[in-house]
């Protein structure tokens, strides 16, 4: 507001006497707050002691301590919402107050960043190439809520589920944010008794993860998610899952890469072969994901001791994580002894076989790799899974992926074979979670893929200041200056014709900008053409046009200057 | 997961006894749990008596309560997770299994909705042309987390602060969703110390508005931003953003519209011209605010009433508020005897006066209206305020928008004139807010305009609706068909060949569908070409290609395939 000064003298004094209030108010509540010892009732037993044990029975203490903490947070935020207020008061008296007192650190929450606009010029391209791949391959694209209800991601997640934030309970409904982009399209499926969608989704996830656990990881991430839903036969849409990963890949020209594959059904009957029980099943499914960031003795000792695992189980399980190959390996493994005896096992390898199949005739025998160890977290996969991965020096120039040992046909975290880093893609099919939210069960199988965008974009920003490139992040074709004072609303004139053809065209919000500081921003910010304004040719109806970049300039009749530019850009195309 | 029937039943035997357990322990807590008459202690009053009287001096009853519910709630939580596993392993055994039964109601929460692909279609499309808008005048784009640090929002948004969507205290930080994207803005200029950008910015907020209050309007909504930051001279870059929506409504051809003007500083200046005291301004301009929803009789009421404003003053903001016009009406009120006393009134009308200058030279003459009941709800303007709105029959296409009774020319809340609805773009200048976040206080002058996408969407929804438009939802231009059975590999091939020569192609997933019901897919999805494989054809070299629409059909050789179709497409663009 823009107030007399004696009008915010006067609020001032107002708003200064309400943040007292508060502030006394919180003190004297402290005081006689029950922190020290309390007074004693007529049993004898301080009140104070009575309630506690009262309340051990009801509630834990610590969640006691919680609310009491929570009060007192909110009513500090009260009287910082009114001191904020008042500073916005004093800030109007400008160099007269004192300098406002900022009472927190400026920053974003935890895990969370900005983008700013060279971030997002690269993103958007990268965004741009991955959409073209979806809808090269028939995608449609849907958005759902960035919130669903508490209960939709309930079961979904497994081990991971700690990890879904909550929504406070503002009265209402009990809300989370979503995990995934997959359970959000198996509630969307299910709740339109849809039961066919090719669909992609582009949006970000939130997951509380621990960043010293998984360094380089976002709380805030974005998700690039591509998933085939309906009654199919056979791997034809999973391998053509696995042929989008690849051309994503290709397209954004990261650097070498390998699709790993496995099968849920296999991993079980490998399990069931080695000897765990079938209610383990998932939870040492769980252990063998972490030997992409785990050595096989970490990943052993989690089973053994963790998990209560048989050490001659675990150790069976090792011999079979270190293998990895292609249909040869299949063949192997079909007349593996072991294997041969659990009909889930053949099934998974049967499937494998029809996917390097599919996945040969579309060119992809080079890049893709079945690989036992791959186990992928989540819980609701049934069938195929699989995992891009960026090999070798492509993703050391990412400063967000993290370590990885090899367990590459040798032995398990072995360092002998190159290190593969940095899971750029992943998923499978999932053919039960559709049916966990149909109220009569009704199973819509799916099988989709999910990029990881964001650490795609850590290689690529890395690549780009390692190259010193500075991308362009406006597409200004043409700023508009005055040689000379007295000609701002000449200028508004040629930008309005410039607008109205069309044209992208903007100036210095300056009635008097000096000439060569108008020249500068066009070279800072590599805008191509200036038209430059002055008596002297707008008494010809003319208007100087100049070329950044060779300092050419030449005169345009006014009424052309949107053709002419038109024209410039066309050849310098 | 496919496991042997027998492994599965083992595991639901061991997830039921869990359920069971936590079942009972839930049952066992609620006997114990003091809910009717407690133990005596032996001052002979009831313990639970004895704590509720110590409590209601620390904490609120109703915060206790909330506490247990809380509890309860998270209980049922587990159970519920718990339940949903054990429902997904009967799933598994699929027809033998009883139903699984869904304990909640399949929906979205309470104000959000899904967008499914006709709606991302139109969506996207609206949303290009925006964004080819805010380019052509220099915008760059920025994305921020979707909640920041609830301290960041915390003083902004006054009498609104309380529909903030807070997340829970998970441990860690206090958390928010944005309720708009300015303060994000300021935050992240001041974070960075950016002290000019021009930037645009399109995403959801969050806002827990009460759907019987504002009806139509959702909790999630899509805000498209464009803010000029820098210290500038007056008015131009405030008269770009008003061109900016103009161009914008053109651009979307929604109907007729016009833009409403007005200026804080002008309606403080009246403020205390009718002899409202300084710290009333900002409550009694947000009473103003309701002007567009709510007759003037019931906006006085609030005044007097709630407010505690004189009547008097009340009735004299009456007078002024149904006032709008032009350039003259400037005039008429720099020569106000009232207003003319008061130095923040004419700064505010001078400031008008220039902007409506540039909006002249803009061409925007018959678009803006300057109009003092303007006000617009937000605590944060300092300068120019404006929205855009609908007229007439343009916005009665939408659901959406609010009933709006015309305070234009007239007796506030007369219903003499043509009724303008359904506000669909708004903005101001905000000085301070930047400075806000500075621990120095440094300011960065700000004006932009947010556009309210989710209307237009409504109102574009509801024509296409009207018209029994469908948009085509996918981008396929070619659908690879089988003639006859055994033919699924030679499809992959021709596929594979289609996609590496960027043609968008897809099939049916199956081994063997019929050729009709392949021929209905591409008429239903409006796919414009059809490659339909024979073996005598293949045999040859050779596919047949067949227009949809037409059925024109005619032989191709394999390898001129992908060249065949660009050329087909040229020809029909």
């Amino acid at each position: 507001m823009s107030d007399t000064r004696e009008q915010i003298l006067e609020q001032i004094k107002v708003q200064g006497d309400l943040v007292r209030q508060l502030k006394a108010a919180k003190e004297s509540k402290e005081k006689t707050a029950p922190s020290g010892g309390g007074r004693a009732n007529s049993s004898g037993v301080p009140a104070q002691q009575q309630q506690r044990q009262q309340q051990q029975q009801e509630q834990p203490q610590k969640q006691q301590q919680a609310q009491e903490q929570q009060q007192q947070h909110e009513q500090l935020l009260q009287i910082d919402e009114e001191v904020a207020r008042l500073l916005a008061l004093k800030a109007k008296l400008g160099g007269d107050a004192p300098p406002t007192n900022q009472k927190f650190t400026l920053k974003t929450p935890k895990g969370t960043r900005d983008y700013g606009p060279q971030q997002m010029t690269l993103r958007q391209g990268v965004l741009d190439k991955i959409i073209q791949v979806f809808k090269r391959h028939g995608g449609e694209a849907i958005d759902t809520p960035v919130f669903e209800l508490k209960e939709v991601l309930t079961g979904k997640y497994g081990e991971d589920s700690k990890l879904i934030y909550d929504l406070k309970d503002q009265g209402g409904e009990i809300l989370s944010m979503r995990y995934d982009l997959t359970v959000p399209l198996a509630r969307y499926l299910a709740m339109n008794k849809i039961s066919s969608i090719k669909r992609y989704h582009i949006a970000k996830v939130y997951r509380r993860d621990n960043p010293a656990m998984t360094k380089g990881r976002y709380r805030e991430f974005y998700q690039c998610d591509f998933d085939i839903a309906g009654t199919y036969d056979p791997m034809l849409a999973d391998a053509e899952c696995v042929k989008i990963v690849s051309e994503i890949l290709d397209t954004l020209d990261i650097g070498d890469y390998v699709i790993k594959l496995n099968h849920r059904q296999l991993l079980d009957g490998m399990f069931q072969a080695c000897g765990v029980p079938a209610e383990s099943f998932r939870t040492i499914c769980s252990a063998v994901d972490k030997l992409d960031k785990s050595p096989w003795a970490d990943v052993r000792k989690e089973m053994v001791e963790e998990k209560g695992l048989d050490e001659a189980a675990a150790d069976r399980i090792g011999e079979y994580v270190r293998l990895s190959g292609g249909a040869e390996l299949v063949e192997q493994l079909l007349a593996d002894e072991k294997l041969k005896a659990v009909p889930n096992a053949v099934k998974g390898l049967e499937g494998m076989q029809l996917l390097l199949k599919y996945c040969s005739i579309f060119g992809l025998e080079k890049r893709v790799s079945f690989d036992l160890s791959l186990a992928r977290g989540l819980d609701y996969y049934t069938g195929v899974i699989y995992e891009g991965v960026l090999k070798g020096e492509s993703a050391i120039a990412s400063p967000a992926s993290p370590a990885k040992t090899s367990q590459q046909n040798g032995e398990p975290g072995s360092p002998n074979e190159p290190a593969t880093v940095g899971s750029v893609a992943g998923g499978g099919r999932y053919d039960n979670l559709v049916g966990m939210f149909d109220p009569r069960g009704k199973a819509v199988p799916c099988v989709g893929v999910s990029i990881g965008v964001e650490r795609i974009f850590s290689v690529l920003e890395a690549r780009a200041a390692a190259g010193g490139l500075k991308l362009r992040t406006s597409d200004v074709e043409v700023y508009v200056a005055s040689a000379h004072k007295g000609l701002h609303e000449q200028r508004l004139k040629v930008l309005n014709q410039l607008w109205e053809a069309g044209v992208k065209a903007e100036h210095s919000y300056k009635l008097n900008p000096k000439l060569l500081v108008q020249l500068q921003h066009c070279e800072e910010h590599q805008i191509p053409l200036v038209v430059v304004l002055g008596d002297a040719e707008l008494a010809q109806g003319l208007v100087k046009l100049r070329e950044v970049t060779t300092r050419q300039e030449s005169n345009v009749k006014l009424e052309d200057l949107a053709a002419e530019i038109r024209r410039r850009q066309q050849a310098a195309a």
